[in-house]
């Protein structure tokens, strides 16, 4: 069994704003250790899956600073859309350029920039999750316990196992973000899970499928020549440029009788604001979370992410607090989702500019 | 007339920090307009009298920002403090060089960083205190009009006119800081002023007064030579070691029969914390004060001060938000005075050194 990791990176979230910019979205930044969340979120495969087997989708003007962030793997697996299309056609290209390689190829996608802990786990349940797709040419997602009543991802329901004696599960159904009433639904149902956007398959077994439910990404799909062909570019383009802006959820897996979830025992977030920085509380104190340096002087529940000089608080609570080289952010925790307000505001501005 | 003005400013205080550092106080700090806080001192006294006869008393590491600051005051009357030993050694010092140069002569001390406005009442004003200096040879001590029942002012008790038809009254007590109580009840009765720390008197009469209250003080002075005599530095060396620290309230105007308190009509304020920055509201919410760049997003009451840099702030009451080269401070304003604890856990700090 061979794994090819398939990271999708072609994020350009403003929620990380003033440490995320135009040229440096979430994946590339330093959240959750000192290094950028891709690095991360590759080493976090170290033992199951090598570099040089990995791709990588970002946006092309993010060719150069993800190639440096992810060393090791092989530039021209490093594909830089020209626009951004969702996931199914990203996945269908890979897919179609691992095709017939390897009979024991196993194709494991993942989002760069999550919090996934702890990462043995992580590896145990992929690597299931990749027996599984080989021996029962299932496309497995993988699936979280809910710990809390989350309203901004996506759920799964499970239905009866695969086969008997498996734990993975026939999909019942996907399920679109919930209001708060049906997440909490969700919550305290064993049979939904978190959709964490990681799919497991044989790259055949994915086309397959593809080329039933979604053959015109499949035929655009293979138009375009081998990685390494001279023309990729113009190639990228016009594939970009045909195909249709679709989640490989809505595309393939709402839709094929061959997805399969696993539940996993791994913990797992988003990571899609300041506030999942947050740290946990031993008692009734929140904990601070700090990054850089930081003295928080009766201060309770902060996040503070310093990038080089100091941040001082004293007597404030569940505030997220940024200093970059040219900007300081302040806000309470529960409305870090709203800093795209404060980007927006920016771009408004003549002179914003500097620090978009 | 010739009015000397006589500035103290030899403040060390923290309660501005990050602003504020060892080498950088207060009155050097840009707080309330684009240039330091002397600066604005010096100019409010344009038309009054001239920065040729201004005298100020800092202390020495602060001589060359200082002279820097205090454009046009000649650098043999910018005096370097070895120690600090409060005001009534400072003021001794400057009415002995002042003595007997000019009959018509009027000193005016003034604390270097203090708020007051508008400044055309605070010349009118300083014009009638200096006249009743001249006249009535008295000491005069201007009192503020109290709009709040503040706990960290001094306030004068007035006695009866100095003569009649006078605005000027007798002094009947000095007050230290009250307890809340006390300030409220000063504050609902007219016979109380805030005490400003501004006097204004002749050179003679402050130095006889001196010698009546505080003899060993003005021993002392006697041998001071000239500001522009060879030695000065060793011979203030000499005294301000041998006198004690004390203030010109304690050492002479709470003794003196001299003392005269005028009632003044412009608007006052020590600055004493990043809070005395704040805006005041128009109706229920309280103005943003802002300095340097910010957006302030569903925000109220916030004091924001960037040196360089943008704050960015969204969905925060009542904060104070200062971002300076290397520091980011975020505290509520009315725990502003609390910032000292800062300064003093980084004076603890082995690495906090840079931050003070």
């Amino acid at each position: 069994m061979r794994i090819h990791p398939v990271i999708l990176a072609g994020g350009r979230g403003e929620r990380f704003w003033p440490l995320s910019r135009r040229a440096r979205p979430k994946q590339l930044l330093p959240l959750l250790s000192d290094r950028p969340m891709i690095a991360d979120t590759l080493d976090r495969l170290e033992g199951l899956a090598a570099p040089r087997d990995a791709w990588i989708l970002t946006a092309r003007d993010l060719l150069d600073p993800v190639r440096e962030a992810a060393r090791g793997v092989p530039p021209s697996q490093i594909i830089g859309e020209p626009i951004g299309r969702n996931t199914a056609p990203a996945i269908a290209l890979v897919a179609r350029w691992l095709e017939g390689r390897d009979p024991q190829s196993v194709v494991v996608v993942l989002p760069s920039d999550h919090r996934v802990d702890p990462s043995n786990r992580f590896r145990a349940d992929l690597e299931r999750a990749a027996l599984l797709a080989l021996e029962r040419s299932r496309i497995v997602v993988l699936g979280v316990r809910p710990t809390r009543p989350e309203t901004g991802y996506g759920y799964i329901e499970c239905g009866g196992p695969v086969a008997p004696g498996e734990t993975a599960r026939q999909v019942a159904s996907f399920r679109e973000k919930p209001d708060a009433a049906t997440a909490a639904r969700y919550a305290g149902d064993s049979r939904y899970l978190w959709n964490a956007g990681m799919f497991v398959f044989q790259p055949e077994v994915m086309l397959e499928e593809i080329r039933a439910h979604a053959p015109d990404i499949a035929a655009a799909a293979e138009r375009v020549p081998r990685p390494d062909a001279p023309g990729l570019a113009e190639a990228l383009e016009r594939y970009y440029g045909a195909v249709p802006a679709v989640s490989i959820d809505v595309a393939v897996m709402e839709r094929t009788r061959r997805a399969a979830v696993l539940p996993v025992q791994f913990e797992w977030d988003d990571v899609g604001s300041w506030a999942s920085l947050a740290g946990k509380g031993l008692g009734a104190a929140p904990a601070n979370a700090v990054r850089g340096r930081a003295i928080l002087e009766d201060s309770e529940g902060i996040v503070a992410f310093a990038e080089g000089g100091l941040i001082a608080a004293l007597g404030v609570r569940d505030l997220v607090i940024v200093r970059t080289k040219d900007v300081t952010l302040v806000c309470p925790k529960n409305r870090a989702q709203e800093v795209r307000m404060l980007v927006e505001r920016l771009k408004r501005d003549r002179d914003g500019e500097p620090f978009l």
